[in-house]
């Protein structure tokens, strides 16, 4: 890699940071930025500079505001007492995606997760509690990801919405749409099992 | 993709154009890029800007320039009567890890490839026959890819070579070190039989 011009290592580097890319990858995708046309490459970069200031969080919910303002606060037509508890803004965009949710959202900003040292002190739910006694929420789902971090996350943050007494829930787990049987790992059928429903 | 707010979506359609990636890998991406800190992704936007200012061809062989000059051109110690004919610069790169070749570059800066509109009379190859005439060059080694586009491009430019008493060599093709024979493709394990050796 030090034989490419410094320029080029630079702009290798920050690619690397992009996750699921490592050495080769950062390094075709500079050489592709290389053969882009000079004008579009200072658009991209103007766009990079401008991304985080155009770009903010609302404050009430954690969600990302459009000129329109905030996404989820705003809409007169979602449901008040069901709220929506997400790890990142971009998990708000797959469940819009479905159409299946009508509530609100509430971004807590990541998951407990020892190895990367975030335990449970680093989540900041003091926000998540005060909206919940300030609006009348009857219920919150817990929509993360199915991992040990999830997992994690869900049982702590169950547990002081019990403390307070308002219902948690969280996304079902089982067998993808359009999997067969002999794909699925046992952990996910093992749920499957106990999760199931007459129909 | 157009529910994310506008300036999101911006980013994530330059991402787009980076190859092998697709929607849902620019969508990660660009998020990935919101949560690095305003000052990195300006400074990642800084080089990005001064890439194309900072990066040249050089106009002789067109390998990269960096601040030592041209990299092929200015070694003294490299065989004059050698040349080596690659695609694109990055190909330098990768055949000068090897250690295994001492001689001087020449960019083509492009194969023949019908399909994505470039054909013969889009390569420049006049900058070569040039410099064939001027300087005591024995030997052209056709450093392409092993693909259609490769051998079309290596079959055109040795009739040329040919016609000017220029001998042209290309890169062996075989089986790559480390692989077993069942995963070798026919076409691979034909072009090993018919280029064996005795040893």
């Amino acid at each position: 890699m030090s034989r490419y011009p410094s320029q080029l290592n630079f702009i290798i580097a920050y690619l690397k940071r992009l996750p699921g890319v490592g050495r080769k990858t950062a390094e075709r995708f500079a050489f592709a930025l290389l053969d882009w046309p000079e004008k579009e490459l200072s658009s991209f970069a103007e766009r990079l500079e401008a991304l985080k200031k155009e770009i903010t969080p609302c404050k009430a919910c954690g969600c990302l505001i459009d000129e329109g303002g905030c996404f989820s606060c705003a809409r007169e037509l979602r449901s008040p007492s069901l709220l929506c508890l997400v790890a990142s803004p971009r998990d708000v965009y797959s469940i819009e995606e479905t159409n299946a949710y009508k509530g609100r959202y509430h971004v807590l900003g990541g998951l407990i997760s020892p190895l990367d040292g975030r335990d449970p002190s680093s989540l900041s739910l003091q926000k998540l509690l005060e909206r919940i006694s300030s609006e009348s929420i009857d219920e919150v789902i817990l929509a993360f990801d199915s991992t040990l971090e999830g997992d994690a996350t869900a049982l702590f943050v169950k547990e002081k919405l019990d403390s307070i007494g308002v219902k948690a829930s969280r996304l079902a787990s089982g067998i993808p749409m359009g999997s067969s049987l002999e794909y699925v790992d046992f952990g996910t059928l093992e749920k499957a099992f106990t999760g199931r429903h007459s129909f």
